[in-house]
């Protein structure tokens, strides 16, 4: 595969490749929701199950063209198609869960239901954001900056499987994942959790995720930047060359994406990682192109 | 004061008033600390004192031309030098101390003694970033990034009101001042922190602060977008406009300022608040700019 740095290489990648992924839609009353769907199956990546919304939709004169690639299921609520839409992830008629007007909160349950539900024992269910930061001469995906607050250390290992496997999917053969925290020294005593990195790393140069490259600690700046590693005089295998960034707790996740968003022009595309299928979960605040953007990454990686 | 919204206006504005702060710099033996000095006593906004390494300064030819508002004070290690530089501060003969070519921890050493030092009784050590952001139509001041890791709720007070001193130093008659989340919501069960945002916003309508708005929990974005804030349906009266953001803990603190520098091209100055004076204690992977700006800050703010 070649190499992917921007989401408009991958959109065109995914176009190439010609195959499409069967995304189903909970509840899709608002628009952002249905143009980001439109936009994917006229890309040629995308075919959609609408669950719920069927007159609303059929009312859509930008659907009309592309009702080829559209199945409808029939739901009276957003709870109903929530739990419809988990059943066709489960019985793999769905390659991807996407979110449109229902609570995130009563699609969890759906998800997370234990005899109907869609997260395998011993899986974790965490949020990662992939970023097109122009600054950036290649994607950053990064977690968790949505819905674990302060991830254990089995919580952590899962989330650093769950990035090499996506970076993978992704094109990248070998990526370099960073444990983020404020300095370069683990630290027992204010920062336990740094000294459980050490332990994490050991696992990657075992082989636990893979081909891959872990290390940490490290801040944001000397994961993502050679020259301030070499300032620094600190030896990093990953060289600033940072494709995936695991950050300590939900602030530091958030302020990260908050931050790439408003002030550095960044693109992003989030998904639920944990599921047997990848989760749209965007918010509603959250753009079209966001919705889409995160479309084309659970495509690669369903 | 008219309205200062980047770094250069400070140093325009400094230059206009013709004042001059004296700063005692602690062993001053790499250039980047001799250039930024340099630089502000050029611009005219600050005479020295550098406390050790006079032989190696006299050998300086930029420095030639400023020896008329430089004063050399013998010192015969770097740990002399902090507690002789601290002593100035002490008998108020400088109103800024400076980091050179010392360790940080033996700087706040002298800076912490309890015979010596210049910490008051009941005040906090704690670091404030004043930013520079391309993309942000104002200065942004944050804290912490650098110094205390979980800030507890009495520190947290004290953080929001060095920064509400800071701000209305810099000439912002009300400081709007964000008490960052990574939602809107208080949650008492996952973010205790936040529940006391709530008594700090009383305390600030109270008058605690003298005269500021003080608000949150909010994120970056609902911080400094009025968009945001309007997408997400949230009044808040700092109405996307902060100049100023309390960061919940080090690891978000840090994760901000290293993403605005690496990402979103932003220049910062750091200080030291807390003791009796400012304290520049830029860190040796700072520029010979960081340092400049952190000096004209601490001229505003002394």
């Amino acid at each position: 595969m070649k190499n992917i740095t921007t989401f408009s290489e991958l959109v065109n990648h995914l176009a190439e490749q010609g195959m499409r992924k069967n995304v189903a839609v909970v509840w899709a009353a608002d628009e952002s929701t249905q143009h980001a769907v439109a936009q994917a199956i006229t890309d040629g990546f995308i075919t959609a199950t609408f669950v719920g919304c069927e007159k609303q939709l059929r009312e859509q004169a930008f659907l009309l063209p592309l009702l080829d690639h559209i199945t409808f299921v029939d739901a009276p609520t957003p709870d109903d198609a929530a739990a419809i839409a988990v059943g066709l992830v489960r019985e793999k008629k769905a390659d991807i869960l996407m979110k449109g007007l229902i609570n995130t909160d009563n699609l969890l349950r759906a998800i997370l239901n234990k005899e109907t539900g869609i997260l395998p024992r011993g899986n974790v269910l965490t949020h990662i954001t992939a970023a097109d930061i122009p600054t950036y001469d290649r994607l950053l995906l990064f977690t968790d900056p949505a819905v674990i607050p302060f991830p254990t250390h089995e919580q952590r290992i899962k989330q650093v499987e769950y990035l090499a496997t996506m970076c993978r999917k992704m094109g990248i053969d070998e990526p370099r994942i960073a444990l983020n925290h404020c300095s370069e020294k683990a630290n027992e005593k204010h920062f336990p959790y740094t000294v459980g990195y050490q332990q994490i790393i050991g696992m990657a140069h075992e082989g636990a995720f893979g081909r891959c490259i872990v290390d940490g600690p490290l801040d944001v700046k000397t994961s993502c930047c050679a020259a301030s590693l070499r300032t620094k005089g600190i030896d990093s295998p990953i060289e600033g060359q940072a494709n995936a960034i695991v950050f300590p707790n939900i602030e530091a996740g958030n302020a990260f994406y908050k931050t790439i968003t408003l002030f550095a022009g960044a693109q992003t595309a989030g998904l639920l990682q944990g599921p047997t299928a990848p989760v749209v979960v965007s918010s509603r605040s959250d753009s079209t192109q966001s919705k889409y953007y995160s479309l084309a990454v659970a495509a690669m990686c369903s």
